[in-house]
């Protein structure tokens, strides 16, 4: 399941459903995190690593099934908060199984405390791992992870 | 939560999907109010009560995300019928609580009712309250209760 | 089962268990809304509309089950908070489905929002109707949405 | 949500429904402790304590949930034995949240020992604590319990 | 259990919530057998039986406890209709098994043909046997029931 | 769904797996009252009531099937103790709906105070009534109302 | 597990409880396709498909489950209407996957819109595939069904 | 709810979520199959049944119901296989509800043989009928199916 | 409940459904150790303990219910592998409860590392005990703690 | 059950696990009442009570087993407060069990107002009794309770 | 799995918490067979059987966590009541799961006969097998079945 | 709740049961990284980040309390693999939330990906963030996730 990498590793980024919101409304509430910066971390970690990333964000479930879809051809690996999705989703899950792209899953924030319909996930049987509680902190664990995955690398 | 509202205030109504087949097909089953009607009588409410509405028939999740989460800079209030997203969606859930838009939920028929999947909804807990099986009347109701709502008002 | 008007629509409203307490005790909790001026104004509201209405506030299922029992040989309608038996009453439901009569079931509070055993309603599937969420204007919007169901009207 | 107590403190106690049968009938079964020796054995302990208690047995939830809710403006606080009503009534759980009275309950059996829908009650949530399993001593270190809770004190 | 019957056997039955208005009101759908032809028959089959009967109708829970409670010292037999109270009503089946008075539950309709929370009754377990489905008839079946009950024969 | 009956009614009886065992076994245990002894009485009583009787004891699910798809024929109703079948055979609950024949279900004991397994029947939706915890007297309590069904008599 | 064909390939069919009643009883409610026209239908399309087919209508679980445990040495695949076993027998449903014979489920009716306790099926999971829905066409479906996996054939 | 078909039907087959990948990526898995083969199998077989088909592959759950919603208009008939959304998707259930369109549910896989959550399908209970398990062939006798429920034909 | 045992003890050894197929079908899946060697090694140990043992091989569940109903005339003990009744078949454990035979439960497989559906049985609670997952050896090592138990012996 | 006490009671006392933490950390939160002074508290009752009181503070599951299997021997009876055990721990609950030692389990918190999964208690039914929710007072009302229940008193 | 035993088994038996207060204490309820006569009679079995045994009665999950962890070096399969910890204990299912110690899992009694909780065992997925009911028997056939299954031995 | 760390941050590392285990015994399985391996990583991980970290391997439930317990005083973080404590331990949920330590949870594998009851962890809700899926380097991400949200860095 793992491709090869003799050439840069290409991972997608995707952000689910609402993340676009991220710091922009409600600061005092969600902090002032924007999604820009987390991308600019994205990318400068993705350059240190020295892999090339690709990022979207996207509100529709089916285009991130579509996007998926598509993934497996140009990409290496996909980093994605499901966001709401995660809960409510088997066309996604499906999409990752379908492809067999290696996935990590990441969320901002600790859902194991939050509602109850937020301890089960749809997309995490089918993710190699999963990160949640740290915020934007989670998506760079979760590249840094899914990159050593990929290398087959422990240190 | 509540917006000022010196300026006339501005109400996003959003209706989920299937509502533009209603009076279209099947009149002996579903009346023959058109979504048409609605709306008209819809913007004759608003004239009288001194407020704007916008009004949106979306039938994707994702549509009506983006929808909302733009909504939080251009309108004071949203008027929703997530009609069969209601017992499915997590993802619009998020979108209300994230952009604290003050939301009121309908639903055109007594959904408590009706088959036992349709009897929780994920919308109504963020939401500032709920009406349901007025007919075409719940949309004017809440309208009404939104506008009194935001205005504060108890008389 | 709507019942003819030529004469003046006669609305019976029942406050059920604990309202007496509301805007008397704990005013920085409750709010200072007192029932005495919730029935104010659905008299006033009433006025305007054109109907009669006789208001009980009733802390007794079994007290409950006989005013509705006898409401429908005097009344055209019914506009009742069930307060905390909405969840515990099979009595009131029963009173409601086997007289007949018309009703709308209104909240003060949304209690989608609250404990789990406050989100299934026994009296909602023989109600017409149900509004919950916007504090004392409920009551309002429920008598208005009761008149205006009984007279077949959407405006 | 402690009241003063420059003054004698007064305890209302509340025997809920068919407690009035106890000791009477089948004394084989359910032992020869009555009532009445259960209320006196209250008034000789509410004297060592220097507190007033007043007391009722009521079988009508409704009853119970009026007396809870006049009992704030006269007593410091409730001892209950709601009996069966500890596990069907929201009502009274809302009387007792909604009037603010400290109330400890009791129970004479051990409910944790009997049948499974008695291992819930509608009231502990609200409650200051619960005891269960003494028999008529229940009532007696329930009363010690809420003096001293009401007193503020943990010797 | 079973009471001596040198003397005349006296039993007590209750009407549970809402029975009085069988026949009454929209006899379309509920028949025209009121509560009175059905009283009327227990007294005429009573007499065949050679027993006397008292009949209540009563819609309070709490009343219905403390009938029961009484009627430990006066009747030899309860035969009950429970209504609504059969699903929701802890506080009648401790009656009943706290004056151990021989109980049979009887109801109009067929109870497992109806909503699924009619399933279960509170008080089936603490009577000797339960009837349901055959209309006015189930009192008459459950009175002739009761009585051998109580005599101890089995032709 | 009730036949005419200007001939003698004709009934058919079913007792279901292990009612050949009664009174034989164990009496201390089950009692005295034989299969044998039940069958005369309703012998009787048939008689007294002016209908026939044919009665089978069956132990097999697919007999019980075979009998009753046949008995729509032959027989003007069904009186069944479908023992412990009646919690698992979906089976003979088709046979009876797909015949429609009127159908009693009957019980010694008084199934709502055994273990929890035996509180549904699947028998008792498509049944005219149910009766339970008359010991053999429910078989002829069970005939006298089923006659009673169908010649449409309440006395 | 497919079988190999150079010869005629040889399917059981058999038929669960209560078939032998279609369209014998209460025509105007099961339509008046008979056992017999069904039948007759498949040993028509058999021909046509070049098969044969050996028909039995069962009503005993036990009966289905001795003739599935021969059928693996005299047939190719077996095509089932379990009916009202189809939801309570693990014995059948061993017996398919004891033998591995390759099985087809078919439904006259479309069971998602039944009762809950008819959604799952004991069957399905060791089954082909499953048809249901169509009436009688579901069993000439399904014999083209399991005759062309048998062949291994996907136009 | 049939439509008239004196000219020739036109039947709709949508391709729910993930479907486009078939046959694509990892044939050792999914075979070699791919959805350009099965439509051209559905075009063969739409010809000799003399039928017209429209084929649509759609990731996103609002583009089905927009296509279900305007397809009414237009075919005689829904193909569709949901995929994932099967289990999630109340919005496409309404929408099939809400036209009314005669609709045949189809899978590739045996959806009874996978996870618990694929077990239940929304769409079922207002679907005509079902298959699964049969592979591509599914489809083709799921075009069958419909064709001859629409044309009343059972062979 | 212990027989004396003066004489031979008497063992009835029931095999249940499906048994019949051990080690003759697909022996590379189910083995090669066919029910005839596992009678045949129940028949050398019963001489090795000095008891009799009787064997039958039923499918039928109303056979086995009217065998065990038979046997607690002729046999001291019950050894029985109720194969899928174990977990469907209250019949058959009413026949054990009724006769009071005691009764081992063997299983050859580890039940309770299959299905879920398996991991509760009827027959365990009112068997004297339950052993399973040593395949063959189970009914041994059954038969062994079988007359052990009735021998009311512990090594 | 009870023990005898011509000579001094001696009552073991068990704190279960993290209650050493008790008033060390985090004072603004968990109080500043520390293990040690609700030791000293409970030895100053003993005197007053003139009983004997050994206290043992375990985080161990094992370890409290062990030193209830030995406390039979020793001591009249068990006062317990077993934090999160309560939950988790059967062994416990077995210990006490079959020691036979007359037990009261008391809970610093009112758990019944905290997560659902603290709501049951595997201890509870084999304790004489319960209270929760008197902070450290629930030590002596238990000590109390426990030792009034060992004299078998009730004043 | 299994170890090669040229040399002499070598088999370690772990007694889970409370198992030391067999027979010692209250010997009217749970009999007088000590652990030490269970020893005893495992020794002399195992010297029968020619292989060793080690015992270990251990109140502490983690230390029998820690016993089985060390015992694959040293042992060659495990025979274990896990008592109270059979339903709590994931640590110990890994431990046996990890290590892939042959394991043979006995009680003392017919647990499916008791509380509910104690249906449901963690160990039996990960055992070889599971016997329970047959008293202090239960550890000898046990014993027994473990060195049969290790020698791969069916008589 | 975040530690100031002006000098070294020190970090408790804590292994759950059985993790002594790993990579010792059957490494065709379980890989052949050893915990000494892990331990290795994690000090020279530390190093690179300045941090110190002590690290424990603990099989007992309570051993873990007492140095969770313990820990507040000497760590400034927690990252803890709970292993099988992760389903069954609300005491070291308890042991977490008492004393405040900000804790990291990890997992060697994905468990939403294995069997259902290790879906849900106790430890999760009280813990900053939780990892899974990446084998041993769930450890080293855990480290750094855990340091950097001590140092309140999110680059």
């Amino acid at each position: 399941m793992v491709e090869e990498f003799t050439s840069r590793l290409r991972i997608l980024v995707i952000h689910g459903p609402n993340l676009q919101l991220l710091g922009v409304r409600e600061p005092q509430i969600y902090g002032t995190t924007t999604l820009e910066k987390i991308n600019s971390s994205l990318h400068r970690l993705a350059g240190d690593l020295g892999v090339d990333v690709d990022i979207l964000a996207l509100n529709g479930e089916g285009e991130i099934v579509t996007e998926i879809g598509a993934a497996a051809e140009r990409f290496d690996g996909l980093l994605i908060n499901p966001a709401a999705y995660t809960h409510t989703s088997v066309a996604i899950r499906d999409a990752i199984a379908a492809t067999g792209i290696p996935t990590v899953e990441v969320h901002l924030s600790n859902i194991a405390a939050r509602e109850s319909f937020r301890h089960e996930s749809f997309i995490a049987p089918v993710a190699v791992g999963q990160l949640c509680g740290f915020g934007a902190n989670s998506y760079l664990l979760g590249l840094r992870a899914l990159v050593e995955h990929l290398r087959g690398l422990e240190r």
